[in-house]
């Protein structure tokens, strides 16, 4: 049984100017971890009508799953409803069951439904709600894209909406091995073992502490019994 | 004058499993934006061959810069520097001065300069080194690919090092006004201000502070009397 794919695509200005940090790529990468969806690839790109759609039709072919994350607020800049809607070939108008949900949500905070709000009800036809605990405007799924908020509270509610109703594959497992010894000193044998397990990803990331160099050796896999052996052979070589 | 426009590929699975959160895009986004280079594209592919090949090719055939980020240490799943040649059509090999200035560096330690760490002077040819005054592995620029450790100390001080060579644009400046109303209030009156201004990127970024629902209104350009103009009028219209 081999592990579903996934991709997560982040957009917005923000994220590239260096004003705020993106967090929602690591969030989603543990998340899809723990359920067996193996995420191949992150992109940032800006809120850019054609580099949006782009960016979907290349994604959604390539991966099971495609994520999103960003621009389907009330302003001028959330435009990520009608590039996905026009990168999937579908349709989009304001959708009669986001309004619905919209105006009674509005109705209950004794805010105006204006026009800027009913532009979060902009949904594909075809596509799928996803729930919004937080702030009720929804996110959608759309073939193979789900489409979710950027501000990471709603974007994390949305995931938990979203992620159970996917199949997974076996859980991604990892265990890794802390040595405190350089990278340099340690390739030769790490590479030989890799080779002898060329079913588990096997990574080094090496890092300074008081000043001395050590190394984070990492195996992952999905059969727990291989990754046992490894470690096994690895806390005798270098433990 | 219009500004250079930049991609940033940061390689590792470790970034896709979750278990480390990348801060060099967050870092350089910040350097470029003051260096006048506009970062348009950000991406995370794994530890594989193919795909760092097929991203390289793809983002340094689009923007002016692309900089990488990881996978150019001692051990076998360090592949950057060979994708990279591959991609820009380069031979590689062992380079006489990179094995020049590690030789020296593990003289001066005392540690073996072995197979595993001679691979860190794996440099195709007609590449210019960039200088590593942390730990002295260089990384390379070819052509317009500036190829950089992932370490965050060591991916910084390369920056540092090849940032001032850039020709840049004029600087990317920007100003933000906070204000305690949602989104979907100032939604109308922002988007026709954005309308009026199109020579300048508008943003608007939401949060939730104790209950309340409030909204970063952030501007960019090159022109800081434009960015006054603007801003006047979003202080009388909000602030």
């Amino acid at each position: 049984m081999t592990n579903p794919t996934a991709a997560i695509l982040a957009i917005g200005d923000e994220l590239l100017s260096g004003r705020t940090r993106d967090s929602n790529l690591h969030f989603l990468a543990g998340e899809l971890t723990r359920t067996g969806i193996a995420l191949r690839e992150a992109r940032v790109v800006a809120d850019d009508h054609a580099e949006i759609v782009a960016a979907i039709r290349a994604l959604s072919a390539k991966y099971t799953h495609v994520f999103t994350s960003g621009g389907i607020g009330p302003t001028h800049d959330d435009i990520t409803a009608d590039a996905v809607a026009e990168a999937m070939g579908a349709k989009i108008g304001h959708r009669a069951d986001a309004m619905a949900l919209l105006q009674a949500h509005y109705d209950r905070s004794g805010l105006p439904f204006n026009e800027a709000r009913q532009r979060m009800a902009r949904v594909p036809e075809g596509a799928v709600l996803i729930d919004n605990p937080v702030s009720t405007a929804p996110g959608f799924t759309l073939g193979n894209v789900h489409v979710m908020a950027g501000v990471p509270d709603i974007f994390q509610a949305m995931v938990a909406s979203v992620l159970p109703g996917l199949s997974g594959g076996p859980p991604l497992l990892s265990q890794s091995l802390r040595v405190m010894r350089g990278e340099g000193e340690i390739a030769a044998a790490f590479g030989a073992l890799a080779a002898e397990f060329p079913d588990l990803s096997m990574g080094s990331y090496p890092f300074i502490t008081n000043g001395a160099h050590g190394t984070n050796l990492v195996v992952r896999g999905t059969d727990p019994g291989r990754l046992d052996e490894v470690m096994i052979k690895l806390t005798r070589l270098f433990g």
